[in-house]
């Protein structure tokens, strides 16, 4: 299941950046599940990276050389996350690396590695390297679709997005991929993200702009409320368009925000099982923190989301996710619940102006926003989320089988 | 679905106590759906109820009437829960009360409604006040069974435990009966528990020992993170043994905690889909705080739950649900996690003697410790769960129809 068409609409090449995707047969023979971008050797790349505490070895190696050198080259691999694998893993990642760097006659640190897949099984790192010359041989300019299937994992379709702006006088162009589908709420990051430029753009301002876009997308989006161990999200300016981007580039941040949180609505209608995409929007908060928190509680409450999958407007599992949502001295008397444009909860109970056949005609679109207004502020937050269905259970229990 | 026999043991009566299990015909004809049970005049009741801020009208009414008076009759309905209903849900709760009142020439605040179901939709009063006088024609000092039925929602089992200990030369009777199998997260209180004994408590004491013994049971246990709108726990005392317990009747508390604890995991054992029971386990915290936000990180990841499904040993999920548990300054060289007996992650990595074989024979059990060791202290917290299945969703997407 998916939710919408997954029309990615045209893909435009970003000047400095070349890309190849090939197979290693990591988990599956032929199939996609290597991809190599070029960075070319003046671009700028930033970084954001999971918050979980194991962190594969790669999000760990990546962070080691970012910190060191431009980034050259990206390797990304599916089928296999090289978390949980200790020593061996680290030195599974960095073979990975060296084998570009001997290739390209490049410093080891150039080189970024991802990974992507089942946790805690070592990485057939020979399968890798092998198929590394090929990628290499094969970089080609406008092969984003090839690479956004490569980095799938339990993706049912791959999800990219691509814009032109006019700026002083020069066409700028952004486009990105991401993956991602379960074990997937992002702390700081998503899964796997990659979202390239031709602007020009400083290191510093390129790492408060990846931040900040991140912010108001991959970490607005939950499935299941699991932050993966392998959540990456680059961002590379090449600025081959010769046009600086600085932060009053008002246009150029507003499209980039663009991008990202068309990327991170992308995961969320591929999300496992995923039968319908739903914003949860929480307004009149006293703070953003506590507006989030909420969002959050609903978007992650199981009994929603299974009322969800059933198109049931079961308001009442909506009810009680705000109510345990451990807000302090909530007062439900203040509170609002809408579903669609359907005012269900007002005065601390059922609206007197709702009919089940109002909720149901909601409930029965695949596109569904659940608005609460708290009615202590003048904050608002949003996220988005899937239902929970039994292709979700499926999935995950057969995952590795 | 549901775990082990469900076999209750022996249910003893408890001296001062009466019961009866009747049918309303609330959500279907002929279904036990209404059960009263009588206390006397001299018995002290304790309650606890949920957190939830959206909470059910009987339960605010509850509270009120406890604060005023002992309870001499409880009165519970399932089939709905009366949440979510405003002013006319609470004259509605009240209406039970009075005929209750009338009938036995009491007080209204010597009686406490329950009320368990479907969140929103106004409580069919009048069928209730129907019966309820075939129900107080029908008490029986030993019909536990029957109502622990009565007050089933999708619990496909009824839960009671009993037992019978030796004080001061006399025996002393604890039984008790619970329901709940979905929007189950209890906090302060489980969804619906009634526990008596025969003891002689002071007022205070009870309901220190219920907080107690509730916070040892219903709090450490999770179906969905859901916190119900209408948990409510209470114990009453009837001191018809004449034994009078206090803070150092060691024996007694011990006895009382066991059936919280029976119960407790009654409740997990036959949750919503349930084919497993869980315990998480989390030792060597620095506090029982950061315990038990990891043990229920863990225990409600559903990556986690659906892997526990099918049985597969996707230790991998579990290591990523501690790395994402919050805790700050977590050192992964220091924790090891057991899968039962097989220890499957040490040293920040999969152990060196982990064999896949051995995680898939704990697996293959339906009962399953998950035990995780964090070397930052000594403190210690277990939390009681079910897995995630096709039947979880089956049922909460059929719920309402």
């Amino acid at each position: 299941m998916a939710v919408g068409s997954g029309d990615l609409g045209t893909l435009y090449p970003v000047p400095g950046i070349s890309m190849a995707a090939v197979s290693a047969g990591i988990k599956q023979e032929g199939r996609l599940d290597c991809v190599v971008f070029s960075l070319g050797a003046s671009a700028n790349t930033a970084g954001v990276f999971t918050n979980n505490a194991f962190c594969a070895a790669p999000v760990t190696l990546c962070k080691k050389h970012l910190a060191q050198t431009s980034p050259q080259f990206l390797v990304v691999n599916t089928g296999n996350a090289n978390a949980g694998t200790g020593k061996q893993g680290m030195e599974n990642a960095q073979k990975i690396c060296l084998k570009i760097a001997e290739l390209k006659n490049l410093s080891v640190n150039a080189i970024l590695p991802f990974s992507t897949g089942v946790i805690g099984e070592q990485l057939p790192v020979e399968k890798i390297c092998k198929v590394i010359p090929e990628a290499l041989g094969n970089l080609l300019e406008n092969n984003w679709l090839g690479c956004a299937r490569g980095i799938m994992t339990t993706d049912t379709r791959p999800k990219a997005a691509s814009t032109q702006i006019q700026l002083d006088g020069h066409t700028v162009t952004i486009t990105g991929i991401a993956k991602g589908a379960g074990m997937l709420k992002p702390n700081m990051a998503t899964m796997l993200a990659y979202v390239f430029t031709d602007a020009r753009i400083e290191a510093e301002l390129l790492q408060t702009l990846l931040k900040e876009s991140t912010n108001k997308s991959f970490n607005r989006i939950t499935v299941d409320g699991d932050t993966s161990t392998n959540d990456s999200s680059m961002l590379t300016a090449t600025g081959e368009s010769g046009v600086q981007v600085t932060q009053d580039s008002t246009d150029f941040i507003a499209a980039l925000e663009k991008i990202y949180i068309n990327l991170a609505q992308g995961l969320i209608r591929d999300a496992e099982g995923a039968s319908k995409f739903v914003t949860v929007q929480v307004e009149e908060g006293a703070n953003k923190e506590e507006c989030l928190a909420l969002a959050f509680t609903v978007a992650e409450s199981p009994l929603v989301k299974t009322a969800l999958f059933a198109s049931d407007p079961n308001w009442g599992r909506i009810l009680a996710a705000v109510g345990r949502s451990g807000i302090q001295d909530l007062d439900i008397e203040k509170i609002t619940i809408y579903l669609g444009d359907v005012c269900i909860v007002e005065n601390g109970a059922v609206s007197a102006t709702y009919s089940e056949a109002a909720g149901q005609q909601v409930m029965d679109q695949e596109d569904i926003t659940i608005r609460i207004t708290l009615g202590r502020g003048n904050l608002t937050e949003t996220v988005w989320t899937s239902d929970l269905s039994h292709d979700y259970v499926t999935i995950n229990a057969d995952y590795r089988t």
